[in-house]
This record gives C-alpha cells, sequence and structure tokens, in this order.
C-alpha cells in the first residue's frame, strides 16, 4: 500500500516567454510533492516526465487504491529517492493533457479553447516554467533534478539553464537529441493523428469528436519502440491469439501481439490528448542544447556544474547507451563529475520505468549519497 | 543502357487450392523472361519479388528509358545473374497489383471487385503458382531460385515445397519467419489502411476513392524500418528543410527525414493497392515453416535438397544477419551445401537492392559457379 498523494495547482497569471518567440500568460501548473522540504530548503527533488506522464509521479489518490504514480517503484517512503529524506515535486508540463494548461484550454487572448493554436513548447520552455514553480515553492536550489527519456532532457537542460540551482541531475534512458530515425518515428505518428478526418486541424473539440484513429496508431508506433525485439519475443513470440491455426484474415486478430498492440491503442485513445500528443513529440524533436554550438556537445554542456548520474539500458533503441555515452563524454570533457550505469536489462526502452535490482540498487546509491551531503 | 524487356500475361482456368482451404480461379500471372532456355532447359532462374515488386525485375519498356526492373543491377547481360547465361523468369505474384489477378480484378464466382474478399494468399499458395507457370513454360527444375527479403521465403520455400525442382536456393535478407516486432510494425500499417474512413470495408473501389491516408503511414513506416539508424543519420541527420532555425510548428514539415518520408510516402499511394498492402504482410506474418514441426527450423528443412546461398547484411534490423544464421545453421543440421555471406554494408534492408561490391561480388560468383555446373 502506497502513501496518499494530493494533486495541486499553481496560478501564473503573468507570462512566460517561449522559445518560438511566442508567449504564454494566465496558465496553470498541476503539481504533486512528497516528503517535507527540510528548514534549510536543500532537500527538492524535482522528479520530469515523460510523453504521457504527468505529475503524480509516486503514491495513490484517496479511495483510488490502483492509481499509482507513474514512478511509485522509484519514488516514496523507503524507495531509491527517499521521501523520508527527500521533498520530491512532480510537476505536470505545460501542454500536456493531465492538469496543466494544454490544448483543452482557453486561451485567454482569445477566449476560444487553444487546439491547434496552443505555443510550441520546448524542453527549455518547460524548465522555465519548472523554475518558476520554485521559486514559488521558494526553493532556490535543487538536490537532484531527476527524469527518464524526455525527463531525462529536462534535467540536463535543467543543469544547463539553471546551473547555480542544481546540485545533481540524474538522466536516465536519454539521449543529447534525438536521432533520423527517432524523429522519423514521431513523425509517422504524427501524421497519423494529423490525416486523422476527426482531427478538423486540431481544433476537434469543438465538433465533439476525437481523431482517436490517429491516436491509436501513434501508440502502436510507440509501443514497438519502447519495447525490445527480445522481450517481444519473450512475452507474445509468433503466439497466435486463440487457437493452433491461423483463421487467415488481414483484418481479424490473429496473433498476440495484434491484440496486445489494439488494446494499449485504445485504452490511449481514451485519454490522452490529440494536440498533446504533436506538442510533446516535436519537444522531443527540438531538442538539440549542441545545435548551437555547431553539434559540439562538450561545448554546450560547459555551463553545468551539476554532478551528474547517466544510467543507459542495453536494449534501449529508442535511446541506445551510446546516445547516453555521448552526454557522459561531453561531461567528462568539461571535467565534470559523472557516473554512469549501463543496465543490462532485457525490456527495452521502457526498462526505466521497470523494477530492475541492479538498476534500482544504482538509483537507491547515488541518492543515499545526496542525501549524506545534505545531512 | 539495359536491355528492352516485354512484360507477358497466362491464363490459369483451373483452380489452385490455397492453403487457407479457398481456392482460386481463372486467374493471370504478369511475368517477364530475359535470356534463352537452353536445350536442356536446365539454366532457368526463378526470381521472386517482396512486397512492392513485380515481374519487372530488369531491362526497361520499349521508349520508356528510365523503367529499369527494381533488380536491373543484378540481373541482365554481364550482371552477376547473367542472362546471357540464364534464363531469367520474374512473376508477379497472386494478389499484387502491378498485373497479375489482385484484389481489383473482378471474382468470376461474383462478378464483382474482388476488393477485401480476394482470398488471403500466402508465401506457399505463390510457390504452388509459380510452380504450375514453370510448368507450362516447360521448365521441371530450376537451375536456382532466389529472392530477397519476402521473395527469400519464397525461394526457402520453394526448396522445401518442390525440392526436386530447385538445385540452388538464394535467400537473400531474409528470415524463416518474423519477429514479433516484424509482425507488430505489418499490424500498425494495416491498422493504418483498415481505418482510414476511405478504405470502406476493402470496397473502396466502388466508391471512387483510395485509403490514401492510411497507405501514406504504412509507407512511412516500412521505409524506417528498411534503413539503419547509421544511414538516416548520414543522409538526413538533424537537418532543417530549408532554413537554419526550426519554426516551431507540430504540423508543418520541419526536419529533412520528414519531407523525404513524406514524399516517399505520397509516391506510394499513388500507386499501391491498399488490398495487395494487407495481403503481402499478412503473406509475411504468416510464413513460419518451423510451426508444423514445433518451432523446430532444423526438421522443417529436413526435405530440401537444393544448395544454397544465403546473404545477409549487417545493419538491417528487419531482418537481421542472426536470423540467416538461423537458417544456415538448420540447413548445416541437416548436411546441406550452405554458403554464407554476412556483408558489412550501411543501409539497413534495404542494402539486398543496392550496389555494393562485396555484395555483387558474392552473387556473381556464386551464379558463375552454377553456370559452370550446367556447362
Amino acid at each position: 500500500m502506497s502513501f496518499i498523494a494530493t494533486p495541486q495547482t499553481m496560478h501564473f497569471p503573468e507570462a512566460l516567454p517561449l522559445q518560438s518567440g511566442a508567449s504564454i500568460r494566465d496558465y496553470h501548473l498541476a503539481y504533486e510533492t512528497y516528503g517535507t522540504l527540510d528548514a534549510a530548503r536543500s532537500n527538492a527533488v524535482l522528479v520530469c516526465h515523460a510523453l504521457n506522464a504527468s505529475h503524480h509521479v509516486a503514491g495513490v489518490y484517496e479511495g483510488q487504491p490502483n492509481s499509482e504514480g507513474w514512478w511509485d517503484n522509484m519514488v516514496g517512503p523507503g524507495k531509491p529517492v527517499d521521501t523520508n529524506r527527500f521533498f520530491v515535486i512532480g510537476v505536470n508540463n505545460l501542454g500536456s493533457c493531465f492538469g496543466s494548461t494544454g490544448p483543452m484550454h482557453r486561451n485567454p487572448d482569445t477566449g476560444r479553447i487553444y487546439g491547434a493554436d496552443f505555443p510550441v513548447v520546448t524542453v527549455e520552455d518547460w524548465v522555465n516554467a519548472q523554475a518558476r514553480l520554485l521559486d514559488r515553492l521558494g526553493i532556490e536550489r535543487l538536490a537532484a533534478v531527476l527524469g527518464g527519456s524526455l525527463g531525462g532532457m529536462q534535467a540536463l537542460s535543467w543543469s544547463l539553464q539553471y546551473p547555480e540551482r542544481v546540485r545533481h541531475a540524474v538522466v536516465v534512458a536519454s539521449a543529447p537529441n534525438l536521432t533520423a530515425e527517432n524523429i522519423a518515428f514521431n513523425e509517422v505518428a504524427r501524421r497519423a493523428i494529423v490525416t486523422d478526418p476527426d482531427f478538423h486541424g486540431g481544433h476537434f473539440y469543438q465538433y465533439g469528436v476525437v481523431p482517436k484513429r490517429g491516436l491509436r496508431i501513434a501508440r502502436m508506433i510507440g509501443h514497438i519502440t519502447y519495447l525490445s525485439d527480445d522481450v517481444m519475443n519473450a512475452k507474445f513470440g509468433r503466439q497466435l491469439r486463440d487457437r493452433l491455426e491461423p483463421k487467415y484474415s488481414t483484418q481479424d486478430i490473429e496473433f498476440q501481439i495484434e491484440s496486445y498492440l489494439r488494446h494499449q491503442a485504445d485504452k490511449f485513445s481514451e485519454y490522452f490528448d490529440a494536440n498533446t500528443y504533436l506538442l510533446i513529440t516535436r519537444a522531443l524533436d527540438y531538442f538539440d542544447p549542441a545545435r548551437r554550438h555547431g553539434g559540439n556537445l562538450s561545448l554546450a554542456l560547459a555551463p553545468a556544474t551539476a554532478k551528474f548520474l547517466l544510467v543507459s539500458f542495453k536494449t534501449d533503441w529508442r535511446f541506445a547507451p551510446a546516445r547516453s555515452r555521448e552526454i557522459v563524454k561531453a561531461l567528462l570533457d568539461n571535467k565534470r563529475s559523472v557516473s554512469y550505469a549501463e543496465i543490462d536489462a532485457p525490456h527495452g526502452h521502457d526498462a526505466f520505468l521497470l523494477d530492475d535490482a541492479r538498476y534500482m540498487s544504482v538509483m537507491r546509491s547515488y541518492f543515499d549519497s545526496i542525501a549524506k551531503e545534505l545531512a
């Protein structure tokens, strides 16, 4: 049984300038906190989320026993990120669909639902918004910023945008930018959504429909790339769904893997916002701190002063270990303090969310050492 | 300048029983032949095609200088498969959309366009149809059967269904079956097509529309999986299409890779049939000669008496070298004659269609040795 989490909301009337040149004002951020901020305000840990997660990192909601947060195995009392020692903050990013201001909300400038007019937000924009939230919470400096995948990009970006506010950056299953193949997968998912007739140019809310066909395709593509070939073979292989002989149909479900993917796709299309999917995949595409340094990541990471832990997973082909090693090398080029663990887990990119004893032990001992620094 | 190729058609009134239990009658096969059948009828080479290719393997059509066949670099006078020595046959498979009977043709039993009612065809069915074509051409035994990818599955299946009719089987960039991940990618492509409102349950012809949205998505997914991550990075990387700064849009083209994929997708959706796409990906899914032998590939390949050449490409993650090695091992378990080449080409699965000096040299010397056997 996990502890009770309580979502909160913070309102920000003042405009936040965005990387695109646009700005957003009068917005809300949904967030949760776990544990107690110490008197020195030194034990705060910010957890940044990836594509379809939220501020609900850990714990369960009152009266909803199955509502565990998305990283409940990592964060909580006695967990690797121990809320008996740390004050942990989860925040839902701008443009998401889980409580913070997003495309399904009203644009204060026009009075209309944002839809496709919601401004493009970047990893850097999210970090700026998170920094304002910390200001309001009275937290000047984080003991650590922590994230996996797209969340890891935010942790890395924190160390560059606000080096003086970050003691430790923990970057899990991430990359210094997306490869062409990563962008390509995102683009197919976006095209599936945008070309769904129910998308209506991103203003589907006013038509009372949802581009579920596109969302389903997007989710299927995502799922395939989160898993490793090995784990898919182990879990599903070539098993037919419910018979020994194929029924020879092009449209019916034949293999177990098809059944699994369709089920995941249906679930996702019921709760995820199509415009949010476009915004978040674009934030992934755009992230590239080395771009303004001619592609030189070592130059790009020079401003970082935090200590780093990087973790990657051998079977992760979406954010392969080689990409984490690029970050490690660039940090070492700058003579930064870096720990790096490459975990031989079979689960592909999804491994960063799963229990693996070696992974959990690396995280636990790193956060133990942070706690000792603070003591 | 390549030689002139002339497509031909053979009509088959008698019913062909299919693996599904259905049958198809009164069908046509489009085919081409290059070179001259020798007096002993011993120098025939059958080339089997993959997903979106056809009987037009080599040469150009009269008056169409840019109409080179899909394997024109491999087959022709003086090419690795030398049409000065071999009588090469290309045949379009049943259910395809390039000349042989397919979903866009009329069902003789109902008088209506087949559409989604075209029977599901398997690799084994195609091989049976090809065998009938060879009967009609008076070819009892092939010097070689040759194919890449899905074409390689047909070559392998020939060696099992008609062992006495195959001297050599050349299986390039192929696999003994699809992995769960392969099936998953096929399934996403199929779902994109089937859920396109213009698909009309596979009977779109009568509505005067084509499910182009779905075909585009299917083609994009295909393209990503045909290429290696490396070659995509080398060719497109993170280059923006036509500017130095991003324009911050979720729907417009931003990166070169997006532009490339959309262009390929648009082209494909103009000429490829949606029902054919479903049929051909299903034929890929179903192929699994080991299934009836409890998954034991060595048992499954015991009937093969041909000599084999297998070729794989190191960066091919769709049909990885490990899959070819499974076939090699199973053949060696049966003490068959096997040559195997693993080519260190950067192009992923697409490599089997491209010029690579080592690859071409392996193919040339293998076919040289076949020619010498015949002489």
